[in-house]
Order: C-alpha cells, then sequence, then structure tokens
C-alpha cells in the first residue's frame, strides 16, 4: 500500500519518518558484562560528595550496580554490594563497625575489602567466612568526594593525579547533580562548543557572557588520554583563546566562568573539574569540583554557597528551576535530559559544528572494541613523578583585527597558544606557566 | 492432575476460568505501523483545543508518538515530531517564530511543513537543510479545535465537512477529557443504547432523564461512512426517536441531552459532535464539541461554563469527582476506563443487546484489513458540494398505544423516521428540515 | 581478556561478583498455573479482614488475580473475578443485592457462586445465563477473617480447623499488614530462630526481652503437615523451652510475646496464629489473629487497640515508622522487604544456622514437585473428630546448670518437652494440658 522506501524527507511527511529508532546500545549500557560498561570499569569514578555521609550507611547505584557507601568508625569509607552474603538483607540497615559494617538481621559483619570478619550465629568450626568474600571495591575519599574502582582488581590504575589537584592557591569546592538521562549526552554536551552561541547566549538570552554569542573559532587536538580543544573568538583588538580538556572516557574541565576577554593573560586554569558518572543506563551525576582562586575570578564572582549537592553557582544545570523558567529558557540540562532517557543517535543528523561529538563517540567507540580485544585503555595515573597536565583555561593576546581573513587570524593564534601549551606541559607548575607567557608574549602587537 | 479442558462455567469455578486472556491486537494497537494504527492514519483527527495553545509549544501525545504541536507568531498552529533532527533535543523547549520552530540547543528552525530553514551553526556551503525534512503533520485549526493528519500524504483526505458544523444559530463549544484506557472502550460505549436503562437510570439512580430506564427499541442502519441507529421509547401518548450517528472509526453524535420526548417535534440534532482520539495504546482522548442551541434546549439547561478542559456539562465523563461518588454512582468515563487499560474481548460474553458493539468491531476490522490489501477507506469529505450529512437527533411524534404489540408499533415508528431521514439527506438545512416534518407529519394520530 | 572463572571470593572483588542472579522461580511465583501457585491453591488462605468491608465491593488481589470482594445484604461474603462476564466492566463498580452482586453497566446479576442470576436486556428467550458462570472462589468468613480457596473444586479441602481456633478463655483479634516482597522471604522469617538473638536484640537494642540475645539451642521436628521446632534458653536456674509452629506452606505460629523464662509453667499456647498470603509475586499480606489470653500474658501487656489494620501491638511489623528509626532500628518487616522485592537465592550462603530455612525450602519444593507428579498435599483439616492439633507455646522448668556441657542439658530438656506434646497431642484441651503437665512436672531439680 504504501511506499516503505520513503523516509519522509518531504512537507508533511512525519508519516514516512521512521519511528522506532534504536538506542545506540555499544556506547549507552553501562551495566556489568555490557561493552561500554566493561570500558567504564577500567577508570575511578567519583561516586558521592564526602559531606552526604552521615552515620548510617547510604544506599546508591554506580553502573548500575546497588551499592551501601559508609564511612566506618575509624574514618574509612567502604563500597559494599547492597545485599548481605548471607540471606540478602540491604545493608542500608547494616551497623557501622570500627572496620566494616555489620548486617542487621544477623550479624554477619564485613571489612570495607569485602572480607567476612565474623558470622557470629555459626559454629567456630564453620569455615564460612574463610570461604567467601562480600562483593566489595576499593574507595578512596579526596578533597570532598568518593572516588571508586569497579574494575578487575589486577588491572586497578593508580589514583587519578591532575596537575589542577595540585595547583596552589586553589579552593576545590565539591558539587554533585543527578540528571535523568543517560551518561553520554551529559559527556558530549563538553565536547560541543557550538551549542554555547545558541543556548547561552542567542536563544532566550544571555546566560553567561554576551561575547559568546558570536560563533568560535574551533580546533581539536588529540593526546594519548582524549583531547583538549581550542575555542577562540574576537574581543576587541584581543583574541580570546579558551581550552577544554576531555579525557577518555567521562572527564573534562572548562575555561574560567566568568573571563570577557578584555584582559591579556596567560594559562588562566579550569573553573570546573569534573566527572560524568552513570548511575544507570537512563540516569548519571555529574560530579566535579568547582575551582575557587583568584587568577581566574579576580571579582570573586563565585557564589561559594550555592556550589554543593544539587546545586552550582552557574546557570541551568539541575531540575531545580520552575517549570515555566527551564521551559523559556533551558540550560545544559534541559538540553541534555530533553534528548530523552537514551537519545537515538539514529535520529541525528549531526553537521560540522558537530565535530567533537564524533570525535568522543569515535574514541569511545574504539576504547571500548580495544578492551574487548584485550587491549587495556590508558588511565590518566600520571608519570615520570609528576601529575597528568591538563590544559583547561583561558589565554588572553592583544591581535587586532587584521586587512586579511579575521577567523583566519583567529584559528592561527590558537594554534600558537596550544603549541605552547604542549611544549611546555611537563615542567612543574610556576616554571610551566613561565614558560607558556615567555613563548605567548611575542604574540601580542604593540598598539 | 486437573482437567485442563474445563473452562470454569461452573459453581466456584473460578479455577478452570482462562486468566491470561488476550487483547484484540487487531483492533487495539494504535502505534505507527499496526494494523489499527495504519488504518486511524487514514483519518483527520482532532488532538487538542486551540485554547490550550500558549506562548510555549506544547507536548502531546497521539496514537503512540510524541509530538510538540504550537501556534507560530503569524497565527499557524504547527505539529511536529518532539526530537529535533539535528541532536535530538525536546522541541518542547523551542523558540516559536514568525514561521516555524527553532530548537534551544542549536538553533536549527524547523517550518510547520517540517522543512528546515535555519541550521546556522552549519558553513553556508552545508546542504543539510535541503536534504533532510523534520517530520511533521498537517494540522488544522477550527472552531476552537485544532485537527491532524497522521496518514500519507498522498493519501491525505479533503478536511472533514459535516453538516452539523454548518448548523446555522448553533455555537460549538470545544472539550477535551483524558480516559486511562484504550481508544475503542471509549468508541464501543456510543454504539451501545442499551447501557443507557442499566448505567444511567436503573443502577444508581437517574443521571439524565428518568424516560431513559425504559428498554429502547434499537434499529441500526448501515451507512457508506458507517452506521446510524434509532433508540425508539414510549413517553405517554408519544413516541419518541433518538438517532445516534456513528461514522469510522471513531465519530459519533447524540441525540438532545435534555429531550424528554414530552412535545412533538421532528428532526431535532446532536448536542454532541464528538471524536476518541488515541493519545496510544491505554490512553485517550475524548475531543468534542457541545452544540448549544435553541431548538434542541428551548429552556436553556446547559451550563456553558462547565464545557472545556476535562470537563462537560453532563453527568459522570471525567475522573474528576470524588471516589466514593464514582464508586457508587458510576458513569459512562468509570465504565469504559472500569474495563482496565484495554478490556480482553476474549473475557466478555455478548448477547442479543451487544450488536452495536459487533457491528463496530466487524466494521472496523473490514476497514483495517481491507486497507491492508490496498483499499483505502470512505472518509467523511462531503460531496457534490455539500457537507456530510448526518442524523443524530430527536423526532417525537405522537402515536398512542394501540391494541397490538407497543414495540412493534414503536419499531415500524422509527422505521419511517429513518427512512424520511434518509430520503432526504442531500438537501440543504432548511428544505432538509421541511421535508423531513412533510413526511413525518401524517405519522401523527390526532386525540 | 578477565578471568571470567573468578567469582569475586577475594578483597575488593565486586567486579567479579555474579551481578546477574536469578530468582527462584519454582517457589516464588504465585500466579495461576505457576509450579507455586498451584501449589498453594490447594489451602484455604485468608484474604481479608471482615472489618474492611464495608457497603461497596473491595477490590483486591490474591495469588496474582485480580478480584472483587463484597458482603451480600444476607450477610454472607463474595468473592468473584473482578471483570464482569459480559464486557468486562470492574465489579468494584457493581451493586450488591440480596444474594450476590450486580454490574452497574448492564446489570448482569451474579450470585456468589458465580451463577448468572440475570441478565436484564437481554431477551426471555437468551440461555446465556443458562450457559456460563462468572469466575467466583468459595469464602468463609471466620473470627473477623475472611478466607478463601483458589484451587479446583474437586479438590477443595475441609476449612482449616486448628485446637487455637478452639481454646476456651482466648480473644482471637484479626490484624492484617502489607508487604512489597514475596511471600516466602516472610514466611521463612518463621522457621528462621537465630535471627531473633542478631535483630531484635543485640544489634540496635533490645526490641522484645533482653533474654532473647542468648544464642538459642534449636531442634527441628517433622511432621505431617509440616514443621515444629523448639527454641530453647537459660532462664537463671530455668530452661526456657519455646516452641514455634510451621504448617505447609504459609502458616505459623509464635510462642508469646511477653514471656521471660523466669516462672515455671507447662504447655503455654501461641500469641499469633498467622498466614503469610501472596497478594502476587513482589506483595504480600500477614493475616493472622493475635491471641489474647490471660494464660500467656498474665500482666495484660498486649495494647489491644494497636491491632488490626496495617498495625499489630509488637515491633517492626509494618512500613508506618519514619525511615531514620526503620533505619537504625530495623524489625522483621525491614528485614525481609531489604531483601529486596524477590531474593536471589543464588547469591546467598547459608550456614548451619539456616537449618530452618532450607527445611522450608524443601519441604515446599517436595510439596510443588509431588503436586506435578498428581499427588495432592496434605491440609490441616482435623481428623477423628478433633481440630489440628499445634504446639506453639512457651514450657519452663526449674532445671539449673549442672558441671556439664549446658547446652547439651538445654537440648535435652527441650527435646523431652517435645516428646511430651507429641505423645499427648491428640487427646481433648484440658486432658492434654493435664497429661503434659504430668509428663514435665518431672523434669523440675528442686532446690
Amino acid at each position: 500500500m504504501n511506499d516503505i522506501t520513503r523516509i519522509g524527507n518531504e512537507p508533511f511527511g512525519g508519516y514516512y519518518k521512521p519511528k522506532d529508532r534504536p538506542v545506540d546500545d555499544e556506547l549507552s549500557r553501562v551495566g556489568p558484562g555490557t561493552p561500554c560498561g566493561e570500558y567504564l570499569r577500567r577508570f575511578w569514578h567519583p561516586v558521592m560528595m564526602s559531606e552526604r555521609i552521615g552515620d548510617r550507611p547510604l544506599l546508591l547505584r554506580v553502573l548500575g550496580e546497588d551499592l551501601v557507601l559508609f564511612r566506618d568508625l575509624s574514618g574509612d569509607v567502604g563500597l559494599v554490594h547492597k545485599h548481605c552474603s548471607h540471606r540478602g538483607m540491604s545493608l542500608e540497615f547494616g551497623i557501622v563497625g570500627k572496620h566494616g559494617i555489620r548486617c542487621a538481621y544477623h550479624g554477619w559483619c564485613f571489612a570495607s575489602s569485602g572480607q567476612i570478619m565474623e558470622t557470629p550465629g555459626e559454629s567456630p568450626r564453620s569455615v564460612l567466612k574463610e570461604r567467601i568474600f562480600h562483593g566489595a571495591y576499593p574507595a578512596v575519599e579526596y578533597k570532598g568526594l568518593v572516588f571508586a574502582y569497579f574494575g578487575p582488581p589486577e588491572t586497578k590504575p593508580a589514583f587519578p593525579r591532575l596537575d589542577m589537584m595540585e595547583l596552589s592557591d586553589n579552593e576545590m569546592v565539591p558539587w554533585q547533580i543527578h540528571s535523568p538521562c543517560n551518561w553520554l549526552q551529559v559527556s558530549e554536551n563538553s565536547m560541543d562548543p557550538y551549542h554555547t552561541p545558541f543556548l547561552h547566549t542567542r536563544m532566550s538570552g544571555v546566560q553567561f557572557e554576551e561575547a559568546w554569542g558570536e560563533l568560535p573559532v574551533v580546533d581539536f587536538h588529540e593526546r594519548d588520554l582524549g583531547y583538549f580543544y581550542t575555542n577562540a573568538r574576537r574581543s576587541g583588538d584581543n583574541i580570546w583563546v579558551r581550552i577544554h580538556d576531555h579525557l577518555l572516557p567521562n572527564f573534562s574541565q572548562n575555561g574560567a566562568l566568568y573571563e570577557r576577554g578584555e584582559v591579556v593573560r596567560y594559562f588562566g586554569r579550569s573553573s570546573l573539574t569534573r566527572w560524568v558518572t552513570p548511575i544507570d543506563d537512563t540516569n548519571t551525576y555529574v560530579i566535579a569540583w568547582r575551582n575557587l582562586n583568584a587568577m581566574d575570578d579576580p571579582d570573586r564572582r563565585a557564589r561559594r554557597d550555592e556550589i554543593g549537592w544539587e546545586s552550582v553557582d552557574f546557570y541551568g544545570q539541575s531540575a531545580h528551576r520552575p517549570d515555566p523558567q527551564r521551559l523559556s529558557n533551558p540550560g545544559d540540562w534541559d538540553a541534555w535530559v530533553g534528548q530523552g532517557p537514551i537519545n537515538s543517535h539514529a535520529r541525528e543528523h549531526l553537521g560540522g559544528t558537530d565535530q567533537g561529538v564524533r570525535l568522543l563517540r569515535n574514541a569511545l567507540r574504539k576504547g571500548i572494541r580495544d578492551l574487548q580485544r584485550g587491549i587495556e585503555p590508558v588511565r590518566p595515573e600520571g608519570s615520570s613523578g609528576g601529575p597528568v597536565p591538563t590544559f583547561a583555561g583561558d589565554t588572553i593576546v592583544r591581535v587586532p583585527r587584521g586587512t586579511g581573513d579575521d577567523r583566519k587570524l583567529i584559528l592561527e593564534t590558537s594554534r600558537r597558544v596550544a603549541e605552547a601549551y604542549v611544549n611546555h606541559q611537563h615542567l612543574p607548575d610556576a616554571e610551566r606557566r613561565a614558560a607558556i607567557t615567555r613563548d605567548l608574549e611575542p604574540l601580542n602587537v604593540v598598539a
């Protein structure tokens, strides 16, 4: 009856548009044994803000697994499977001890390692507690966030050590926000600098800086751990080069939140050090630090008291806005949640501006498939005694508009900046800053 | 062990009654590609009251599809697929323009036809916007209701033109009410005149008129577009013939709401012009007009301010009643919702009084199967310059009880009425009324 | 890549623990046609407290079936399938008559047996009401509880007649509480005397008696209808022997709620006569009587006004506690609900103290499999003119600690008690009590 080969690319052709659009399972499913779930399990992920752990064990869900997080009386955190290894009662009801947690039903006691310390009703001759372990994951607390590793013990990487974590005169303030959608939608948003002029500026008013309304000159750079990209704009006589990190699979850093590109400076650092942790296939946490320091926010515009659980001090990052406001002036949270529980890539039509999204998906797919063939991914462990260098932040140089193609001038300038960043990435912080400044100062055109 | 051939038709035989009763998928499923969904997609359906469309796009679901309905700044309505063709953000967040709607994420702009007007971040050389269309459906606004057509563009019928829409001195007031059940249950209720004496009158008190408590004399008449039936009763010395329309698949019209059969009159018209629009398999909207005019409601008993969103001015049509009242005095809404999310025909036992339900199911099944063989259904498009004639309404003639079988006398009289209606159906309204009156006046027996 | 043969019994080995743990369908699924559902349908089960049946029919769900329970105007209870046999409207809207219930849609009237008494719209010649029955189950009201039988009519057992139901000077007060989990978790708790020292005493404080904190000496005894077990402790110079009944599949009786073992007495009786009735696979009712009498509660500590719908007068039996209190001081309800909607036996590790749980599962499995081979289960019908003897209750004898192994002494004493109970089980109540006392008095060691 109908021409089933038509695909609806015609006026009022909704009838012919494919409706049952599949989900990209390879990149979207995060549960145990799934390709992406296995890949994600090779990395440390933050799972909870420390301040949320009180006297009682805390139920949480990460990568599709139900878990109980607790702090024992010695102050250490433990992360174990939800249901007791004995008869399955939830350890959410467990009693925290000096070391480990005890099930309320029959008193079995588990160390944070999963070792069974006591099975008090059983005969002294019972070997139950020697024969089995309760499911547990290594957990580390660092600057107000609890991180955990969910992969095979024998491939556990060192705890991630990033240069931003060791920056002097910088306060790292934890925050964590839930999104009811797949993790990839949240991660892709950070590899998409082209949404900024539209979503954040032109569509329903300026959410950050008016200068963001101009279409940026974007340039992607690959590195062993993922990508960084330059996102450059003209700002009067200046060229403002903003850098963004994306380490695989789910880590990103932005430039400064309150930069306008008006004052020349070199090697500003990131305002956000951020992970996107999957809760399950259709729920996700952003878990991050806001970096507060005088260098990147000299006017102290950050609002420290808005940073924390389900809240951060910049526009549109959570569900907690009145619906009419969210609908008429949507933010990042609305964009990724608005793609649905799991976005279908089959219904998308990517353009030239979706280069970052394409790069991220391809890199994830490669990492997932490599792992299936036995090739373990590179992890941000640091090396040669130093932390992993990251690049995110802002550099502003005075390069007025010339007589040629200004977008070409901006691109060339941004490449000079990237080159300086890459060349000096392994120097200690102060020397690194000095070397970058030395390289970039000559770019300035004196009036 | 047990006799599996028994079917529970014995005292206390619940054990043997089949429990896993299948649903009639052929008539119940309305999603894209289903037999009934395809058939329903050959007709225009109302989808929303105009007054519900404000400044913001409105999310809605019809026939299992997620859609966004909006009114652009030129005043036209548009109905498009929910997720943007670019990266899939919900167009519920879209910004309405002079013509069309613009996605908030990256600014792509879609005309109501689905044509992509702009992809503003893309290179001027991009041909994306020429290559694809966004999914869209033709939508028409008429007397306070938005109608849409969800089928193949090449088989789009003319907008339905029914005589009731063009009645003079008649006010059509839109209303729309949700039911959490399959569309067929709601539609069947209108083809079942035998529930009236029970549900509406004898069971828990008179919901409409006391005269409805008598078992009516019912006679079904087939027509090209579906059915009409006479539903006749004695009212003192009068015979009151009430006519009901059912055009396939989901359209019906009733007689007057406030008639008692006490005064002789001819060719009264319908108080309700009504569609049953599936939201999905287990949710349905009744979307209709209440017809208000002096002819059918001379005492002006209609309550205009109760007619609208989730409300109408007669008994038992919505969820919005206290549970104890709904349970002790159920109305139509409770009857069809009380059949469950999708009624199982396999657990029913139809009797002689279910003739209308049988006719409707058979006609739908025939239409569905014909379409599968390439035979398009007849649609209410009007012809020969005139609108589609409908028959619903009341005629009362003075025919006192005779010495013979009174139900036979009522049936004969109702057939004379139907005959007059059919004979003059194609005349313009005033002439039609005069001709019917001329034919029926001789039926009256002078005292 | 990973060693898939590992099972996670190692420190921080959560990754290797099997995650997708199957449910024991054979013991957990209760719907029509399932192995366990068929087995459970061979027994009478309480379904509702009488006091919940008011003027209107009551919707309820038992063994995965949707039903309507009503009391007709003659005072009898009826239990029928929810949806009318005619067009499927819910009989929750039905009108109760002198005998039976009438559907609100078209007035069909059903007797409690399912017989169709009237199809009032149909022709007098219609044989519909002779040809079919509505699905119905036999229901009996007894001491404030409605019981029903859901199995094949031809294998219907006599109504259960237990000695506790006929005890003189005993008030049986009905109660009923919902749990959102599988029935087996609730039932197993009663066959697990070892949770008492932990959950109820040592873990978060004394919920019943401090003496319960000592690990009991437990001894299981099989009988034709299931099990009883002794649960014995030292209490100063006394040995306190507590007996618990478990009749297959889902019936249990406890000892006294307020016993401390301080005063010598013989053949105390049960404080709870209790069934665990499945609503469906993941919802369960405890439906029971609290037995109030002077013998077992001489100080009248019971709180009669707390016993009823969703409430009983002892610790931790319902959802109705503040979350912080439930989490920090969980009770039985929290233990079985905390095992999840359906506990997975595959993730458990049973020890020596789980003997009762093992016995119950094995006995259920045997009963289920026997039935599949055509062997009907034994039911508690009583015999030889007398009721079914049960044993639950407390006996305290004065047997001070000797020079040998005290737990061995306690076990031997408990076996003497069990022997006396079994030997005289078929005597009428007063004679039985006298005979048991006569047998047990010589156990006392005079100071």
